[in-house]
């Protein structure tokens, strides 16, 4: 992992190798940052991507071991269980130039994954909820 | 909805059965916010996904019922006829991971919603253009 | 090509028959851009989208001559042999509302493409890279 700090923006840079979840997570922690929007684009080696069942309230996840283009990755970083979490989807996309995609378990990056990191000087929990049996962001409900 | 405000940038939530063209013309009315950017990922219970057809002047709309991965949402808000508009186009995940997208003209969150939005304090209108049948981002001409 | 500058973001509204490339390489040129975040919305009339083979380091690309809607556009703007240089990926929506993408080598506005730029007071290098055959973001290592 490589990346540059500018203010409160950060572009970050995995190498062949670096996990997408892990390296954000250590981003997070040594920076202190409590909360973060991302997106990003490149390539990965490998991913494990995920349709979340509410009904069953399981992903079902599929392994795939192939070069992948990443047309797009969206998320954000905030903070379960003290821990910084990173909830990511993704659009992949096959040699064929077909797309795929969903919520994304892991990924690892592969020749490179450039991704924009937009933090904030504070912190946003997420908290389990009982309706949908994932994890949700703590915010305040609108008036 | 759930907001919380970070400076310029907000991060919402939808929950389940929130409109999110509805949530974001609301959050933009009510904080006075004249133009954002935003992206977002989640999933949704149904959705309206269009294709513009320049020659027919025409959206073609596919309305769906079906819970699905919002792989990507990117979009904006700017001020239509004196309102707050907003233009999104998504990719949409299913079960099997398959993805397609397009325009959106409306969706409904499931279980959760994420959008991350960023404003300025400052407006942008979209005004008629009749060479596209569309309504454009008022913006000045490069000189 | 029609742009507005919010501080250090710009939004920018391409027009039918603008490039992608050329546009974003002329803003950050006479802007004196070194380094911008940038996602999208829209649609395109042609675009080259390909998949970079890591093992025989070349770009596969297919030129696609038909109205697409761009249902995601995320990118960057660095400098590479002193100009500004665009990386950019998209996924790309047909008129049935499938969807394909990959790294985007060239598009074509049509009536329409918005993208949102985020700028730094900065700069980023884009250097060759030996092992990947790629021109990578000069960034610094995580300690």
């Amino acid at each position: 992992m490589r990346f540059k700090r500018f203010g409160d923006d950060w572009q970050v840079r995995l190498e062949s190798g670096d996990a997408l979840h892990d390296s954000l997570v250590r981003l997070a922690a040594r920076e202190g940052i409590g909360f973060a929007a991302f997106s990003g684009l490149g390539a990965v080696r490998s991913a494990s991507v995920a349709y979340y069942n509410v009904e069953t309230r399981a992903y079902e996840t599929l392994d795939v071991e192939e070069q992948l283009e990443v047309t797009s990755l969206v998320g954000n970083v905030s903070i379960r269980d003290g821990q910084p979490f990173v909830h990511a989807h993704a659009n992949l996309g096959r040699r064929d130039l077909s797309v795929f995609g969903g919520h994304l378990m892991a990924a690892v990056a592969h020749s490179t994954l450039e991704i924009w990191v937009t933090t904030q000087a504070d912190r946003v929990e997420r908290l389990p909820d009982e309706e949908t049996g994932l994890a949700l962001l703590e915010l305040p409900e609108a008036g």
